[in-house]
């Protein structure tokens, strides 16, 4: 089956498909742009939601839901809003279908015209800025502490499975806050928040930083962002928190009253992940023959397949794994057992590969004599032989070994893909035989930002936050520099 | 606060809308139709959601997430349902808005038009089998077993809160069947899932049978539902499950090979539940006091609530408090302790009371002598004194018995308020007096069920199936009946 996919040398944006599809986490679908996530992607999508939650619920917040529609007049309130944020919406301008007169199905009813568009919210800022205006009055009312999980539509042109669809879902969280500080402290705890689940539950190292002027959220005095390298070297933007200042209080009117009896504007955040991680996680561990995922996000952590002749064999396979898979539900290990009768275990060994699952155990005929199983992980595609009485203690084990050698691995493919460069010349030869993460210094303009770009296509991802502060002059334009940011071409 | 509340003796309707309001459960919006749900609200739709996709991955379902448009072109494949479906969608005709050239904000672009129009999904058959079309082969690839969490669009011109809204969350399972037999287990299945849901959590009795043909999904063969009643007798209608036959498979020819090597076309059902779910249960449980939640689905179940002069009984008493939280918490239950220092004791009770937490527990400086607390109970509004050694052990028989008794109480006011009538006049008179359901014969045809709709206002809710069959007359054309059926007004 691995011979399906092309393998990452040849071709790292077909194998990334490759894996999407024949994995079957996701499909292309009849909407341009719009992706079915099927039921396997749909599980990994769920374990990340429900432990992002568990986080988001444990750091104060709650869930709410607002509209999938904003009255166009909204995006005209906050300029840098609208001016900075992509206007490729899906635009509702009808409520209502009739029967084609000439009998060709329906037709769109003209007299169904709305007054005032709807836009499908690419993200909702505004609609809840203007909600939020009814709740506050005083600073009794603060904090607000809201997310919401949602689908977001914005058209993108150019559309790759999980990275870049017109339609995603993500979660959106939006907070409102009495203080500038409270804001700043709010926003940063949850990049945090981001950070360690990308590297605890995703095994997927980040670095944490700040955005530079050109690369902020719309409407946003500050964001920050984790990045991840992915296996080719670019940088993917995996989830960003945003400080908005008084911006969207000041567009949508919502003001309270201090402590100090004084009318002031409220302080924002926003900050958000989507299904993207999706596709960081395929990238960052998988390999050429399939999908790798880390033992906490996989839906079924073992698999079992028994290697039999007749029934007699398999009967007497079945019950001894149906113990052996009791002894690891108790720990909390998710299993499955494969007996289907109308695939040989190389095929189901191979669709399990493909698939991802972490542990592989395979117990035969020999194995019931020797009171074995053959254990295999998939990381690095080793197998063990194991006593059946270790088998619960040895995967326990080997999940945790797993988990932390994907991070490790990453971890390690990271370090050796960061370059620190001091020359405008050492960045493009870096950039174009290495790639990677590229940590040079710059003078802080968009204007530099902006020629650095154009010439080499590589962006500033982030000013990391565990970088010193380290005095240098900008590579392109020679310009004092207090900091090294991180470059790279990015996703 | 109760003074807040219309009462449901004064108007029902009012007084419904005051809870929602009042006890922060929704909100409207600036979209015309479209709310949000407040995070009280949300925490209990979260409480449904995660109990009822359990029982659905407790039966075999896996969730996945399909697009949110559909192409205009899919609703004119299958006659009925195009037919038979409102026409009242969201129509998404462009996908780009460009700065106003007369700098008055945003305009939608006219060069950025859809040569499609998609629509904004009203509900997913269509595009779900058009994707199924891709999966299914063979039987080996059947059944497909797919739910679907999501956000749907239907414009209704009057809109209430949870009860009918533009936009409103839902789910929809979509089946797919090698045979008719085992579509119709399907169907039948899961409308007894959502039964055992409203039952054993929403403490609230159901009517489960079959639609009457005109009041069957477009596309369907047969539609059944379950049917509560609310407090001022009326019929809401609280899930549905569907048998379409191959009506889908046709209009988006999916075809597969059978057990005998033939091609036929695949069976499906599809069934779903949603935030309407929310206004039944507000509806069904709630008194002129505020809102009344089954201890089930109550975010949390026991407030504390200190009543205390100055800081020192106030420590004291929190510090009994955190003791016997933690004795709660140790079974399962869930606990607030309310030590705002600027609300009397008063203000709190009638907030809980309005929000419906199942049970309120005070403990003063008395309670602190005597080793007891005040132990009240939401839906009967009695109050007890307890020792708190014995709190633990009563709490948790008493939120049993709230759920139990809340149930039980809807029942009877069911019972109560449910007639067998032989007559069109009986039929009338009951309607216009008493209300609730009416049992009566009934000749199944769509054109006595329209007169009687027209002549009333009341429709076949349902024909249950825990009826037995049994010869009669149509009230209204007299003509042979054998079964009858459950009329009533409705939501």
């Amino acid at each position: 089956m691995s011979k399906e996919i092309t393998s990452r040398s040849e071709n790292y944006s077909q194998w990334y498909n490759d894996i999407v599809i024949k994995a079957g986490l996701a499909d292309y679908s009849a909407v341009r742009g719009c992706m079915v996530i099927k039921p396997y992607g749909y599980a990994i999508w769920e374990k990340m939601q429900r432990q992002l939650d568990t986080m988001f619920k444990e750091t104060g917040h709650q869930n709410a839901y607002f509209p999938l529609f904003v009255p166009k007049s909204f995006f005209s309130r906050e300029a840098s809003h609208v001016e900075g944020f992509a206007k490729e919406c899906a635009v509702v301008t009808h409520y209502r279908l009739k029967n084609d007169p000439n009998g060709q199905g329906v037709v769109v009813d003209n007299d169904a015209k709305l007054e005032e568009e709807l836009i499908v919210r690419p993200t909702s800022e505004t609609i809840i800025w203007n909600t939020y205006k009814g709740w506050i009055q005083s600073y009794r009312d603060l904090p607000i502490l809201i997310n919401q999980w949602a689908n977001v539509v914005r058209w993108e042109m150019r559309t790759r499975l999980f990275l870049r669809t017109a339609e995603f879902l993500w979660q959106e969280g939006h907070t409102a806050h009495a203080t500038k500080e409270e804001a700043i402290a709010e926003a940063e705890k949850m990049i945090g928040v981001y950070a360690d689940f990308a590297q605890k539950w995703m095994a997927m190292p980040v670095r944490v930083g700040r955005k530079s002027e050109s690369e902020r959220f719309a409407g946003a005095i500050d964001t920050y962002s984790i990045e991840a390298m992915m296996q080719d070297g670019r940088a993917l933007q995996s989830g960003t928190s945003h400080f908005l200042g008084q911006n969207f209080a000041k567009a949508f009117d919502v003001k309270f009253i201090n402590r100090d009896s004084e009318l002031d504007y409220v302080w924002a955040t926003s900050w958000g992940v989507s299904t993207r991680l999706m596709g960081a996680l395929v990238m960052v561990h998988s390999d050429d023959n399939g999908l790798v995922l880390p033992p906490k996000l996989a839906p079924t952590q073992v698999v079992f397949v028994p290697i039999y002749k007749g029934a007699d064999e398999l009967e007497q396979i079945s019950a001894r794994v149906a113990a052996l898979r009791e002894e690891l539900h108790k720990r909390g290990i998710t299993t499955h057992y494969d007996d289907r009768d109308n695939y040989k275990p190389g095929f189901k060994f191979n669709e399990y590969e493909m698939k991802g699952y972490p542990v592989r155990v395979a117990i035969g005929a020999r194995d019931m004599q020797n009171g074995t199983a053959e254990v295999a992980r998939r990381d690095t595609l080793t197998k063990q032989i194991v006593p059946q009485e270790q088998l619960a203690d040895t995967v326990a084990a080997l999940l945790d070994d797993i988990q932390q050698n994907l991070f490790n691995r990453a971890l390690e493919f990271r370090e050796q893909n960061t370059t620190v460069v001091n020359s405008y010349d050492e960045f493009k030869e870096v950039l174009n035989t290495k790639g990677g993460f590229v940590l040079a210094h710059w003078d802080g303009t968009a204007e530099t930002e902006q020629r650095i770009k154009e010439e080499t296509k590589a962006t500033v991802r982030c000013i990391p936050f565990d970088l010193e502060p380290e005095e240098g002059r900008c590579i392109y334009s020679g310009k004092p520099s207090k900091q090294r940011a991180i470059f790279a071409l990015a996703y």
